[in-house]
């Protein structure tokens, strides 16, 4: 039984990196890749079309089930009903394109904007995709050496320091930060439901450090060189922490350098 | 100059326990109390009656700024245009009464009302607040010794204990859960920057306890009778908390017997 993996935001950014990875890392896995606008995703286009019978584009909103094949392969997610690895990346900083500076700047449509991209849509995957990480072979993380504790899936949501109440010194970014809390209350509740009975699932939020991508475009002049990831570099820190997880790690927030993130 | 204090959410439970205590306990304060309906609000326009000339009653969705007039008395909000004290309480435990049990009764219509009732409308009551708070005298809390620190006003959000991620072992009541966590990190943001300037404003997140209100109505079987609190006891305990604030516990989440909640 070959791996599958889902990458939900595929279309660019750490999402199109994660793809990247896992076509050239792990040959032998499937992939499903989901973008709202399929047909507009040149660069994952590009990278699919080169990894034909590997690679499955369902149609935006249609889930795992429905959907436009892209490479079409056998060993597609949605033949199998099953995967061993989801991940979450989708998210916006802001509809702006910022972050709100201070309280004058917060508006409820772009605070409610951000909040449905980053948190409800992250939770609306897990909904849909829990059953098929519960039907999963664990072929992802690393396993546990007892049985009862072995995993069938892992899902990750795509975290940001800045979600941290706790670590939060500087303020702003008010929509940003108030969806990425939501969003590791949920990885905390997933991994409190999903990780209760025999297939189990690991759930965690990971922080991609501060990566070159259009996310954080507006903000790169503030970072020094050696602390703006490509997103190629930040998914194989991911990757490596992700080889590694088990049961025991679930329900936390880890950095790129597995390091453990406060709530 | 007398004080003035702002009850969101006045109609029923917390809120109305909050104006009753104010009325009672700080007779030369002058209270605005706002609902979304204040002509249905029958209990609260008792309470309103039995003090006139101290209770202010905007028409919903209008601020503070325009407004019917309750008692509306010579110290209210409106017309001296500052506050001491202002409590958001208004919030939804989910559109259906009852918190999700799993994943499956998850609906992403549902999470949004929840969040844009619990976090999105207490950030907002804080963006046209916050210029109030920042003109008040400071007339509720403790002040601080040193003059450098002493706050001219305080914002409660009524947050949950389940709202910590921290804390959270049972998981289930996604919508609330996360709507918490969200209200929490504006807690923290809130208190970074209303804290900064010369006009700061104590901000924190309050846990009242399991109270006998509509909001915890359907489970209040599950309920040891001595934990299960009168909303006036609440408040009496919430009120004591609040009369010890000052700047240097600003961005916290406290219990209702002064314990501090992990995020
Ligand atoms: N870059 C960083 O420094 C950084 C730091 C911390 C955390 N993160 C997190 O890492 C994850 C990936 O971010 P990134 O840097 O790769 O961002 P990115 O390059 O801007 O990519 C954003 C992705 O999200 C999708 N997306 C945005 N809004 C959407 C919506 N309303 N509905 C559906 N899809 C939507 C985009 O799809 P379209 O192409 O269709 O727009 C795209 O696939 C995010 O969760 C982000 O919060 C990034
Ligand atoms: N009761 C508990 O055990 C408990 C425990 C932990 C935390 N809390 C928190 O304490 C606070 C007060 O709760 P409570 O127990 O007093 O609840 P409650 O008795 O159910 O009262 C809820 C209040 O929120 C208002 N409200 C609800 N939905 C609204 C909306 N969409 N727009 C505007 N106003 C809305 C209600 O106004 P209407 O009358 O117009 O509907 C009412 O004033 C809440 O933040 C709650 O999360 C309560």
């Amino acid at each position: 039984m070959a791996a599958v993996a889902v990458v939900q935001g595929a279309s660019r950014g750490l999402g199109l990196a994660f793809c990247r990875h896992i076509l050239l890392h792990r040959p032998s896995a499937a992939l499903v890749a989901t973008c709202r606008r399929p047909s507009g995703a040149a660069t994952w286009r590009a990278v699919g079309a080169g990894n034909p019978g590997r690679v499955t584009v369902p149609a935006a909103g249609r889930g795992p089930a429905g959907g436009r094949q892209g490479g079409g392969g056998p060993r597609s997610g949605k033949r199998s009903g099953r995967a061993d690895l989801v991940v979450n990346c989708s998210a916006t900083l802001h509809p702006s394109g910022k972050g709100e500076t201070s309280l004058r700047d917060v508006s409820a449509e772009d605070v409610m904007a951000t909040l449905t991209t980053n948190s409800v849509g992250p939770l609306l995957m897990a909904k849909y995709f829990c059953p098929l990480l519960q039907r999963g072979g664990g072929k992802f993380g690393q396993q546990h050496p007892e049985k009862a504790k072995q995993h069938s899936g892992i899902l990750i949501n795509m975290t940001a320091r800045v979600g941290s109440i706790g670590d939060n010194v500087l303020g702003g970014w008010y929509s940003y930060r108030m969806s990425k809390a939501a969003l590791n209350m949920a990885t905390k509740n997933l991994s409190i439901e999903l990780g209760r009975n025999r297939q189990k699932v690991v759930c965690v939020s990971l922080h991609p450090g501060t990566v070159d991508t259009d996310l954080s475009r507006p903000y790169h002049k503030n970072v020094p060189k050696n602390k703006l990831f490509s997103a190629d570099y930040s998914v194989q820190c991911l990757m490596s922490i992700i080889d590694r997880l088990n049961i025991d790690k679930t329900g936390k927030a880890y950095a790129w350098d597995g390091s453990e993130i406060p709530w």
